[in-house]
């Protein structure tokens, strides 16, 4: 929380611009283009039909250092610009509620985990379209109080495949991309290529704007007001490509939005229409400081969410394998 | 919970034997035998300290099938008389709390999960003995109600290395093991051999007895009153060994103690002396499928834990990779 | 929680009928009879709009001893046969979180407060009926995961009336009724003329089965398996009376329901129709033993829940001022 | 929580003056001088020891009007500068999870309940000064993991006496004090007599300030950097008088603090030296309105908190009788 105004960082500066605006029209049409409803039995798991025991067994051969970098933020319990929702830890037991031999500690821990603080997984029942999850599910006949019948994380299992780390601003130039930019496909592919790296079927794409190393050294900001992320004409490509997995150390969305009246259209064109699972607010910069140290950008990732019947994600804590 | 009275399943009848019977001056002589303190540093990792870039690229090469195997069980909501605590989840947002477009499903974890229903891992600052965590560190002073400064579950990063699957019903007859029956060195090396493996520097071992599809197959029972597991007298081959994990579909301790005074003896050990964290309550019922039809039982074995500064362990979903 | 199936008591024994059935019909006939829709503005408070200030200073010229009686329960974290839904409480910090002086101790506190454990208010949110909340509302229109825009919880503030404890063991005879006891209008009579009292406009009904003294002698047991309380037949009584709130030991439904089809027919017409809130599972053994030693079994009564917007109720401490 | 930097409202400006500086010395003498430890069995209950049936009566025989007040605040469920401990509220039924007739609507609450943003009552357990609670208890002895032994708030009961409201802004004028204003004896013994009241044994205080209004009007702040409250200076006055709560719109200290090195020195003198439990954080707006339009400042107060074992408080809504 700001205890003090005075330590609330300014507004971030416009990023070069998250342009150009996509009517609500053409959004609906890029939507009908990378759609894949109707592809996947079960189609629960989406994208994740695409990763295959081969593509499993590749992304194990990718491991060359044996290095181990696990991506989960800590656990928020403070609020803040970005944390509306802290988490929660609670010891319930200091060897003083059972305290016999050997004596136990033990926590509590909850949390709302969808937003932008705690690192999570969103799964395919997380988001709907006018009205409709993936593979045109109607949203109001599958999810009540009791949880997700369609789309739920229990049904995603956990995935196992290549990661590629887009290092934006190692490609971009600076420590970060400035809130408000707007990832385009040209940049996805000026970073293959400047990173040596192809994004393929099946492939987990992280996407680092650098904003976890801005919020530690400038103090965070809320996210929904301006983030760097994707631009919906970035989508395209990487259905094209046949991504299992989006993710990043943001929410993958620019904001502003560039589309009329959507808050997060990426969400809605990477879960809703593609199938594909995000994975939000990573800590990107241990796995960053290893690409620019052995100039490898792609690696064997695990995302192993908890397995919760009728849940909209999970917490988690994502590893790359180097 | 149990609604009627009826539906609690029969007491278990006794295992072939908890013994010998161990006393505490046997025990505490046992604890100074395995105990590995001053060894590592940072000493909060104690065990997976023992995980090198190597291990990883070993383990990273035993994947043959590409076969990926979760091993949480599902997020317990309901109490029983294996679930004193349950888990909670709740819907937090149906698309009618925050209804713009596109709409999302949004929902509320909670769990207290030490115990004997959810799959979780104990970090190091889980269990003391005598007041002593593991490095001899003093636990009132080290943990308070802000979490532990010691041994915490963020210390401990992820585990990759290669896991063994100790498939007891396979190898010595039955569906499972009765609850009360002790797993002896003798039985862990019979299995090696029977299932061709070897337990070996860094690895992590899967005790399987079969209490997961007891389970589902005569319900609940009290696994504080009966539960095979580990005799204290296999603990010094697994020290010799050098593991970095215990793992099992119970909690690794054979109940009723067979140690005087103590209700925990393998926890003691294997957290406070040897430093080797404890992964909980998983299902392995598809890993033992996989073993019986391919014959193999080991394989890539990933724990990601939560990042939880100053917890004391994390709800999880490990993974093998076949 | 049952740690031993062998302390799980007997199945209550029959109590002396539960009788007459009643066909789904014949209940909506009473529906129809007893419903105050339309009556009331704000209609969010259905029945407590009977209490007027005149009814507040009589309420209060009832004193006489002033003893003062609280009647929750103790908040129950503990799951057994009639606590599915333990409540939680944890402490956050022993002095050790923030140490400056004063030290401080502090706690959290979570409950998923309706059933059959925790003391609780519900609010005319809490039930719809035909899908029609008090008042002829849609429930699903009024009521979201954001929570009840209808019949909340802060709308109904607090209440300070007349209370009258009907006693029934103290009437009937026994230590209690035994579960599975329908209480009809005929036993209400016998009640006011035995303690001499006369239920009225605005007044407090509490209706005492002694369940909450069977619970502490003979163990808890499944109350939606047997139950004593009202039977609807006399409900249209209460009705005629103008009672501003219904109360008991229970949950005021007798059960087995006598309705075809129903399983609370009573919160059903004391909600729904009748715009009378609900108190449960009080603890009203002092208030017993109080009434037994004076005589009297009418008093001062408050019942202040807290403050939640678009709660369908709240925990509750009742107070009787005697 | 801001969500925008811009709204944060300006810092309050100096108050008339929180001094004269008190050093730690002299608190201490004054802490030896309100002290009443010894004087009650049992000790739990502190100077709600003082409130006896006879006082009840005459609390009683205060009501005039009718006129029923609560005092909670809405229950916070968004952090911001004064909550940093959001509450939680979540629906656990919408009639959706348990689909019979008639449906229910459920909710979960948890709270962390200390603070400044909940309306909530200290226990007696939940102060400590130089590691000593009332009574002169050793704070470490008698609380860990598990709850208070001593002083928990389910030793409390609940609370019947006359309320006396010091409505400040009524008399010193002004629609509310400035944060930082240092309440002192003079102050109290001017609105007594302005407001034609006397502050007796037994009787509960309810300090006005108008904070809740200030922050309705010009926003919320961090009343841990400037508040309204009492100077120390005040309490002899208090303690002479006999007092059994203190209450407010604000949490009853001024603040910064006048005590070297105390940041809540009201709260050591009320809670660990008197034995007076507190109430934080009212709504007393519509009190003061009532008070202003009938020229009445003393009523008829209940506190009922809830029954929980071991707790240190409890989240309330007090009810004023006029």
């Amino acid at each position: 929380m700001t205890k003090n105004p005075g330590d609330v960082p300014a507004p971030p500066p416009a990023g070069t611009g998250k342009g150009p605006a996509v009517s609500r029209q053409e959004f609906d049409a890029l939507f009908a283009t990378v759609r894949t409803w109707g592809r996947w039995a079960p189609a629960d798991r989406g994208a994740w039909n695409r990763v295959t025991p081969d593509h499993v067994r590749r992304a194990a051969a990718l491991v060359r250092s044996g290095t181990v970098v696990p991506m989960a933020r800590p656990w928020n319990t403070v609020p803040g610009p970005d944390n509306s929702k802290p988490a929660l830890h609670y010891m319930s037991d200091l060897g003083d509620v059972d305290p016999a031999e050997p004596s136990t500690h033990k926590d509590f821990i909850a949390v709302d985990y969808h937003g932008k603080a705690v690192s999570h997984l969103d799964a395919l029942s997380h988001v709907a379209y006018r009205g409709q999850l993936y593979d045109g599910r109607i949203a109001r006949e599958l999810i009540d109080a009791g949880g997700a019948r369609f789309g739920a994380v229990s049904a995603l299992g956990a995935l196992v495949t290549k990661g590629v780390l887009l290092d934006l601003p190692a490609v971009l130039g600076g420590k970060w991309l400035e809130p408000g930019r707007a990832v385009h496909a040209e940049d996805i592919v000026a970073a293959e290529k400047a990173l040596d790296v192809t994004i393929g079927d099946g492939d987990a794409v992280l996407l680092r704007s650098g904003s976890f190393r801005r919020r530690q050294e400038l103090g965070a900001w809320d996210p929904d007001t301006a983030s760097a992320g994707l631009h919906v004409d970035a989508m395209p490509l990487l259905a094209e490509r046949g991504i299992a997995l989006l993710s990043g150390d943001g929410d993958s969305d620019v904001r502003p939005s560039p589309v009329e009246g959507l808050h997060s259209p990426v969400h809605a064109l990477a879960v809703a229409a593609m199938g594909v699972p995000l994975l939000d607010n990573l800590d990107l910069e241990a796995l960053s400081a290893a690409g620019a140290e052995t100039g490898r950008y792609e690696f064997l990732l695990l995302v192993a969410p908890l397995n919760i019947p009728g849940g909209t994600g999970s917490p988690v804590n994502p590893v790359a394998v180097l």
